[in-house]
């Protein structure tokens, strides 16, 4: 049985997993969709009631239901190095390819359904909502008078994007800001705008989370920061003297990630927290295909074996327990 | 509780949806996502652990609690008709309209995650083939020597889009068209290429399925029609001349199409099948968002009656019966 690999030519966090699998044994086929057609091919027969579908790589060729789990990573868009590439020849591929490895039984980190619906920011609140997860106040409208009052009741907030994580970031990333007390709303009504309590946080924890497995990183913030730095809101922008530290996941949260994950129908997921002076953890997002690199190197927590493990367990996904038993704070 | 329709401004067979739900007296908001932001408003809150959203449209307010169902009918591209319109904002406003609505409890005919899988022909293939439904042979292929081998073993053949319906139809409608025996096979390498077994047939079918009912319409085949004309293969070609009738499902068939949309997670699917000369009913395609204006106006089937009935049911979607003990052929 063979795990699959999806993903760009150059992606050094798939050639950390990839060691793992190659020094397990595991058999491993990664190629880029991008190269469908040309250096990937594949064919699928429906006949007489059942499918036989084949995909090749490099050499490589692997059938469909010879296939353990399949790991989307970072793939390019399908066709796109065609040598005539153009919509029309993307659509098809696209479709040829994952609808193919659709009627697979094979486990996907993450399946392209559950990844694409974990992209609704909306829907990550209300869900967070629902697990438990402690969430700030939160608004997202197009009324500039419900952007007013939410302000009066809530002084101190941030905004952000709505699409979160986009998935052509960073080109297009857009920082979470700090709101001036004296913001006139009235844009809002140009564009929906999400308006968020900013919390006053001591630290940013990242908890990256594979199959039942949590592995928990916090960045202390800088003692000195000005409030209005664009680091002391947005980790993205904080200063690197601070480092990454490997850190234990509060029980609730433990729980609380896991029902997260069940309901989102996903194997993987990188949590954003920010950590408030009580020690609450803050729910600010879960990005589905989250990078783990700069974790890994910085803390050592071992998150490249831990998806290689994961990748490469035959058989189904364990069931992942609410009640915490299965907590593995690595 | 109201019905939320989200399509286009003119769109006649939402048009006569709308005439049998007011007519039963449901509030019903209709709104298209190209309003947002402009004409379309919209505003959702996340504080304490709950989540009170709510939309706007022609001076219409309806919460998004208070949705019995929503209706995925032909909606615009979010923010297209902004007054600035671009990539982001349409980004930025489908998330908020969509992340909302996918936080409700509305039922879906359809939701957009279930719509968007049972796009990939094929996977509808596979699916079709579990649900017992017969599939003429087919083969997906990036392999000429696949395809050749293909054509020895089934020489009367047809070939078809991968991608099936595409959201941009009809401009990009692709017929289906009969392969020549001497096809020379080398460009299949330069894109994958669907080739199915012809179907013989003396008829098209189209079933539409509406949560449990079955609406079947039959358009006999032209007796004296040259098997090489497009209308021959392709119905969305074929004579106008002979008309659409209502027609009774087989067993089996009305068995299989349940269970196809049970699986898919579908409540409304138009099914096209051929009729062989024995009889059989051999599975095409499903299309989740298939028209069905002109099978109603053609057979006097009562499917846009039924579409109402559905979203303006309260509570949620009775279980199918896979036994067939709930068929209601029209």
């Amino acid at each position: 049985m063979t795990v699959l690999i999806l993903t760009s030519e150059e992606d050094v966090t798939a050639d950390m997993v990839v060691v793992h699998l190659n020094s397990s044994g595991v058999p491993v086929v990664r190629l880029d969709p991008a190269d469908l057609p040309g250096g990937v091919a594949l064919s699928g027969e429906f006949v007489h009631g059942s499918f036989r579908g084949h995909l090749q790589s490099a050499g490589r060729l692997v059938s469909v239901s010879g296939l353990r789990s399949v790991w989307v990573r970072r793939p390019g868009d399908v066709a796109s190095r065609a040598a005539e590439p153009s919509a029309w020849l993307t659509e098809e591929s696209s479709q040829a390819l994952y609808g193919m490895l659709r009627g697979s039984e094979a486990r996907w980190m993450n399946h392209p359904d559950a990844a694409r619906r974990a992209r609704h920011k909306p829907w990550q609140l209300r869900l967070a909502q629902r697990c438990g997860l402690p969430v700030p106040a939160t608004l997202i409208t197009t009324y500039p008078q419900a952007a007013r009052e939410f302000a009066d009741r809530y002084p101190d907030l941030v905004v952000k994007p709505v699409s979160g994580a986009h998935p052509q970031d960073p080109p297009r990333a857009v920082p979470t800001s700090r709101v001036a007390p004296d913001t006139d709303f009235s844009a809002v009504a140009f564009g929906p705008t999400l308006l968020q309590r900013r919390v006053g946080k001591r630290a940013d924890i990242r908890l990256t989370v594979v199959g039942l497995r949590l592995l928990a990183a916090r960045k202390a913030a800088a003692e000195d920061t000005d409030p209005d730095d664009p680091g002391a809101v947005d980790v993205r922008f904080a200063s690197p003297d601070i480092p990454w530290e490997a850190t234990e996941v509060p029980p609730g949260i433990a729980v609380g990630v896991r029902s997260y994950l069940d309901e989102a129908e996903l194997s993987y997921g990188a949590f954003d927290f920010a950590e408030d002076a009580d020690g609450t953890w803050w729910f600010l997002e879960c990005n589905q295909s989250g990078q783990f690199g700069f974790v890994e190197v910085e803390t050592g927590l071992p998150i490249a074996r831990t998806v290689a493990e994961w990748l490469a367990r035959p058989g189904p996904e364990p069931q992942r327990h609410a009640n915490g038993s299965n907590t593995t704070v690595c």
